[in-house]
């Protein structure tokens, strides 16, 4: 069996090891001061590397960022996750409104990493990487669960509408009140705002 | 009565001449390039005068910007402020669709400027102008007036924190959307979410 696999050559070893502290270090700058840390001198001189090596590693510095950004994003799907397995069942309503919270809290506690997932210039829609495409299909999977439950006569393309729409909900009063740009919002309101408006949203559908 | 009021002198009027064109200057460069686009060399070879000088019309380039966008603000509510008018009588739920239509396509038609808005940082809630509060005041009125109508048993409390999250949710739509960060989303898509978002959250009012 074993012959089968191509043994990694020691190159390639250093290899996979200077692309795993690149990531490290990226994501604990991005962590304490945003993406404009992420600075390919500083990285080499952090990771004790030339500043060609980063290139050998990542085709650019965004490569890099999309990797960190990976990571956010199976943390962030983990947390939801776990708080379905931990909502009550048949409760498809509170569990639309468990899920946004656990968004609104992994964003307050990981601000910079969260912008991070939205900040990161992409040119084109061709620029996203599809492991990072599949990585939000699951976290959408996860909100068109109950929604089907809450919306049993949607069509499919409704459903897939409603996901959409919910998350691009949450995630715009979880930014705006994070950034206070809507003034004089604690955390318990943004608690408050969600649940407020994703009862509404779906109460509608029992009656 | 003109004696009563102080008569501008020549440097006064310069200075508002400069801060004028300074704002001029500073909206198409954003309008063009996006808020990096405003660097107070370039601003002053533009406007024919010395970096110094910026400074002595402006506290900082935050300050500059904030007239950009006190300009950008008003245009956004006089086209909501327009469409109300325009909405037919006695229907909350098709003002509210309509102006969040509005507010899509102003966002779209005007992306740079828009964006401004919220990405010009603003290191604490202190920092926000008196003016640019009012602004957005005006803007969540209009919001509320049809939701009084569609919550007639909401206090008023309950109205202001349906207010702001709609309008959160609406933007986070709007800008995800623009970001094409939801993939494949095409922009008429974008008003069929915005408006099945405020038709259920309003239409269960009604029951």
């Amino acid at each position: 069996m074993s012959e089968t696999l191509k043994k990694p050559s020691k190159a390639d070893l250093r290899r996979d090891d200077l692309r795993a502290r690149l990531i490290d270090i990226a994501e604990a700058r991005i962590r304490a001061d945003g993406l404009g840390a992420v600075k390919a001198r500083e990285l080499a001189r952090e990771a004790d590397c030339a500043v060609g090596a980063i290139y050998n590693v990542f085709s650019d510095l965004n490569g890099l960022v999309m990797a960190v950004n990976g990571r956010t994003f199976q943390a962030l799907g983990a947390e939801v996750a776990r708080s379905v397995l931990a909502a009550p069942k048949d409760e498809p309503q509170a569990e639309l409104i468990t899920m946004s919270h656990v968004y609104l809290r992994f964003a307050a506690q990981n601000t910079n990493l969260w912008r991070a997932l939205f900040d990161l210039e992409m040119s084109t829609e061709m620029d996203v990487p599809q492991w990072y495409l599949a990585e939000l299909g699951k976290l959408f999977a996860l909100i068109a669960a109950p929604l089907r439950r809450v919306f049993p006569d949607y069509t499919r393309d409704q459903v897939e509408l409603m996901t959409r729409a919910l998350f691009s909900s949450v995630h715009g009063i979880v930014l705006l009140g994070l950034q206070k740009r809507i003034s004089g919002v604690p955390f318990d309101k943004l608690e408050d705002m969600i649940a407020i408006l994703l009862s509404n949203v779906t109460s509608q559908a029992s009656t």
